[in-house]
């Protein structure tokens, strides 16, 4: 790739980044590029926690070739030590002239001691706001405005005519295998997985992370459900043979507000604060028609993924089954949309 | 742009002619590149009937730089007169090494005398077949399998939940510009547009080709109803405006098999077969659930353009609202899908 146009090249790096989304978690996915006299040296991904960040992988492609360049990368680079040694440190060892990133990194110590001062100071020159928007979406939940409060991710898979599932409830392989995929994905990155009882009857997910991907993380599972008998019912399904925490709740029109645990025997413990049992968590609801029903008119979902299928299901499995606006002026728009394709899959990402 | 992979070369000819998808009207869209030494010399857009076809506009830019260079072009070259000399006259006298080309032209004069015998008697290399079934989206109606037959394409536009209208049955203006104006684009390559009586009573729709398209073609309207009242309703809404054909007809199970023509007084005609009136049309529907889930139950649609909002309307306008079948493996899948972003709104297209 050659071109010295920063939007053109953070666009590119932020399509390089995307289909990373959730490996690296807890870690933001991030990428970087080295670029001199408008050619690209080389580049990196951070795909891994523990793992080179993207900064690094770069330069040490690049090698002499980073002394005088253009370092690129999706969001502003760390200051401080982590797992890792700062990258600015690397950055300005290896002889970068000037960086150009997204969007600022909103980590406390990283605002403690902000990239462009230890940059500059170096005689480094700094570009940020490349695209911010768009390189936010790598992230959302790690640029959420409130970092103390939940972040809800609401995944929806869909035929063309907007329906989750045949009449019958089968709703299987709908999506391509990559889509299905890239849900794992996410999944490794949440903190907790929610989904309506139904879902759980009908189908019996695992909900664990498959698909070949290498994680150390087991999302807790929080099922919406108002009847009783839930937590007895649920000691025979499959979501509690991960061994993870296995919780109920009832949505409210706050969201969800407060859980149990259920243990495998279908006992039930004291009603406790969501955020007691999972500070700041990153849900990922994975609706049925109802819950998504629930949680969109609860006015709680931060970020939604419309997976949408090339196919027409018929029947009336549809979602956004309640009242519509009186206007169109007055309906629920998503800001800061994406479209990513997964083979036959397209995915419009966006934020509510 | 830089490249010798012939495929990459023609997607990105194929993503350079979608825009103008409808604007040649009767001829289909068209482009063209001459590249020489993996780099584009010129590159040009068939987008006007009785203008230069892309070949040509590609050459002439080209100049001498086209000798001992390869053309490649979406549609194999005209080989006869028409409103312009044959392209591969122009091709063999610009000195032409080799050419490469998507998808045959199936007009009759050009199978009579095939491009590929033209071009190699003159010591001209072919390649054909080169992401022949995408170049094929770009004029489905022109490729059709029975030229013979009409060919139906059906837009929708909808929100994420798949609806069509709010429950007061409002929709104007759910797409971006881009979109609507790119389906006035398809409506100048239409021999007519078809739509329900619901959606005439509703919206009152001119049916026109606006949006600064420069159109000499105003196609004719169909007017799906059963109720005997509609050709006297009508003689009061802006469709008649245009002074064009209007018809009205009654859906059966095998799609649109005859019509009857109504005047601006509401007085009717016979019924008459449509391919009488009007021979191998190309029909867009724009629906109207009720006209959208005929149409697919009928199983003649032939074409789907689907355009996604991102936005969430709930109420129950949505479409697909048949029985849906008992399993997946029964259901209605699009073949070669393709995907394209008109501003916020995404728009799947694919054949049924």
């Amino acid at each position: 790739m050659t071109g010295t146009d920063p939007r053109a090249v953070m666009r590119a790096l932020i399509e390089q980044a995307h289909p990373y989304r959730g490996l690296a978690a807890p870690n933001p996915v991030v990428a970087a590029a080295v670029v001199r006299n408008g050619e690209w040296v080389a580049a990196g991904v951070h795909t891994r926690a523990g793992g080179d960040h993207a900064e690094v992988v770069a330069l040490k492609r690049a090698g002499d070739k980073a002394v005088g360049a253009t370092l690129y990368v999706t969001l502003e680079p760390c200051t401080h030590w982590g797992k890792t040694p700062p990258c600015c440190s690397a950055i300005i060892a290896a002889g970068i002239a000037h960086v150009v990133w997204a969007v600022d990194d909103p980590s406390p110590h990283v605002r403690r001691q902000p990239a462009e001062s230890v940059l500059q100071a170096a005689g480094i020159g700094v570009t940020r706001g490349i695209l911010a928007d768009d390189a936010r979406l790598l992230n959302p939940a790690f640029h959420r405005a409130d970092p103390a409060a939940p972040f809800i991710t609401m995944k929806l898979a869909q035929s063309l005519d907007g329906k989750l599932a045949l009449d019958n409830g089968d709703s299987a392989y709908l999506t391509s295998d990559s889509a299905r995929r890239y849900v794992h994905q996410i999944r490794n990155a949440v903190d907790a997985i929610v989904v309506g009882a139904e879902t759980v009857w009908t189908d019996n997910p695992a909900l664990t992370i498959r698909h070949g991907i290498a994680s150390t993380r087991e999302p807790a599972v929080i099922v919406a459900s108002r009847d009783p008998r839930t937590p007895k019912r649920l000691r025979t399904m499959r979501l509690f043979s991960a061994n993870r925490p296995v919780y109920v709740t009832t949505l409210t029109e706050s969201g969800i507000e407060t859980v149990q645990r259920v243990d495998a025997q279908g006992q039930w413990g004291p009603e406790e604060a969501l955020t007691a049992v999972l500070p700041a968590p990153h849900l990922l609801v994975e609706g049925g028609a109802t819950i998504v029903d629930q949680m969109l008119q609860a006015g709680v979902v931060d970020e939604l993924l419309v997976m949408v299928a090339p196919c027409i299901l018929g029947g009336a499995q549809y979602w956004g089954g309640f009242q519509s606006p009186d206007s169109l002026m007055n309906r629920q728009c998503l800001a800061h949309t994406q479209v990513h394709q997964f083979d036959d899959t397209v995915m419009i990402q966006g934020l509510t």
